[in-house]
């Protein structure tokens, strides 16, 4: 069943008569064309892609025959409001996480009392967790690129370069390896910086006898990656060598549980478990994974209160780490497929 | 008056008893410090920076004694509820354009029905458009980077390069250069590319004999800057050369029409009058200039429909352009700030 008829299906058993989708991501999902500043209206009649001079010519030679490109270059959402009437809907869904206050306000008042806008976030993001081989091949390409370039990247890390300078070549580099961009901030945190899970590369240069944390995806035809590795400068003390062989276990643990059936929860416990058992659970405060795809974070959740069962098409982060304050953090990163046998590790062993 | 005063002086006048605000760049220019994921609780007699561990303590160091950081690791929408009951408010603004629908329930739901949200759009950008000397100073410094970068990329515009490519080479500079990021995605757009105003940096390789254009900005401090240039490779046809000076022509008008008390729709009259009385029209959609600061989109608009009054301390692009689909487009984008005198053009003469 296509993306389209599967959320179509969707809206009927929501009780839904159409969905007005605005999410760039969820639109590239549903068209397999991407775009910006467009509106998607469905419903079981009519699917109208609404987009600007921009998109619309190379839309109408792309898109699916039931997936309808209409010219738009005034706003979205009297354009909508009049499909919605045209095609007399009365209940009609739209993503509450992704609408403005003021966006579903000017929807809900264009459409008067004739139709009510209904909250409906998930109902794409279901659908979405699950990656089919097309989508595959393109994560598969990010995830090279990625490591590809950690590879690169490595010459660079010396003693006198600034974290914010990696980050340049970084950035650099991904765009002549085929990536149109980073997939978010790229993070280059040396020495204590490491300790802060969402450090922003700083101006800081790079100092003998410390860990290098580099956190880093890119795009690849709208699919991200991520991973994070760790690398030394001159000698490794005893405590950060014993902290990355723990957190190498923990991830090593998480791998070993994931399989079809399998509940995010445990697997985020298997992984914590083990830190937790070292001492070391204060020091691990955040989810062990993230979906990626289209999103850098998307669903599946992998984390102690997530409760989503393991299906093969689903591709997820895991990344255990400990944080030190004011010493040093260790985070790995990889991006794991869940197949019909187990959890098959994208991103490769460590290098 | 400190622009938190002067925030607290623009709820009186409206009528609203505090304010909550969760845009970074509103958070970032009423605390004068960065941060991500944040929210600020604002009142007449408390102000509390609801911030995670990742901020608290440098925040602590940091903020105006008037403004008082809470580390907060839960929910920021249940601890600005708690607030706002206990200084027993009756009349909240928030912003409409920055809560998500989903946000806004959640908060009235937690209210309860001791207090009313209340639509406030607008009240810290209308404070946010007039720049004081220390914002001035980053943008500056996020233009003087931007304008070195356009004149060391030069040497990388040559047939065979690929237009990521040489976004990239910008990318790697910037942050060589003391930026923290570029301000939005660069736009490198070759031959027939450069006719779409958004184009996205794509795989094509750059030829001989067509234009190159580059629109470019760079964030310093949380300041941004938005730079157009227009470079040309091998022979220049007269076409190309005519529209070039035209749009130049255009800019030209338009600088010279910006002083205080000036009306923006104006500005942009004076530009597009120019361009339609040469035959193009048509060509020219968007509009003249926006804002610029902490966002690189931002107050004053500068279009048609816009109707502002020019103070000294605005700052924002006049950016022109002619697009002649399937063949080229030229746009020249400059950032002006308005002085008790006049404009000044902040990037400087064309180079």
């Amino acid at each position: 069943m296509s993306r389209l008829q599967n959320t179509l299906l969707q809206l009927k058993t929501k009780g839904l008569d159409g969905l007005i989708v605005t999410s760039d991501s969820d639109i590239s999902y549903l068209t397999n064309y991407q775009s910006r500043d467009s509106l998607l209206f469905l419903s079981q009649k009519l699917n109208i892609f609404l987009t600007d001079s921009r998109y619309f010519d190379e839309a109408k030679n792309i898109l699916d025959k039931k997936i309808r490109p209409q010219k738009n270059n005034g706003s979205l959402f009297e354009a909508a409001a009049i499909l919605c009437c045209k095609a007399n809907l009365k209940r009609i869904g739209f993503d509450e996480n992704n609408f403005t206050f003021a966006q579903h306000k000017k929807l809900q008042d264009l459409l008067k009392k004739k139709a009510k806008l209904i909250p409906s976030h998930g109902l794409i993001d279901d659908l979405r967790q699950l990656k089919d081989q097309n989508e595959l091949k393109k994560i598969k390409k990010a995830i090279q690129i990625t490591k590809e370039t950690l590879c690169y990247i490595q010459k660079f890390i010396k003693p006198g370069i600034k974290e914010i300078e990696i980050a340049g070549e970084i950035e650099r580099y991904i765009r002549y390896k085929g990536a149109s961009s980073s997939a978010f901030n790229i993070i280059v945190a040396s020495g204590a910086n490491s300790c802060y899970p969402h450090h922003i590369s700083s101006k800081r240069t790079l100092k003998m006898n410390e860990p290098v944390l580099i956190d880093l995806g890119v795009e690849y035809e709208g699919y991200k990656s991520d991973l994070t590795r760790v690398f030394f400068l001159g000698k490794i003390s005893t405590l950060v060598r014993d902290v990355y062989k723990l957190v190498h276990k923990a991830q090593e643990q998480a791998f070993s549980v994931i399989k079809p059936g399998a509940n995010s929860k445990d697997i985020d416990l298997a992984a914590r478990l083990i830190i937790k058992e070292a001492g070391y659970g204060d020091n691990f405060g955040h989810s062990l994974g993230h979906g990626v795809g289209l999103d850098i974070h998307e669903n599946p959740k992998i984390s102690p209160k997530s409760n989503t069962i393991m299906q093969p098409g689903m591709v997820f982060t895991i990344e255990p780490a400990v944080y030190l304050p004011n010493k040093f953090g260790i985070r790995i990163e990889d991006m794991v497929l869940v197949t019909e046998k187990g959890g098959e590790v994208l991103s490769g062993t460590i290098n």
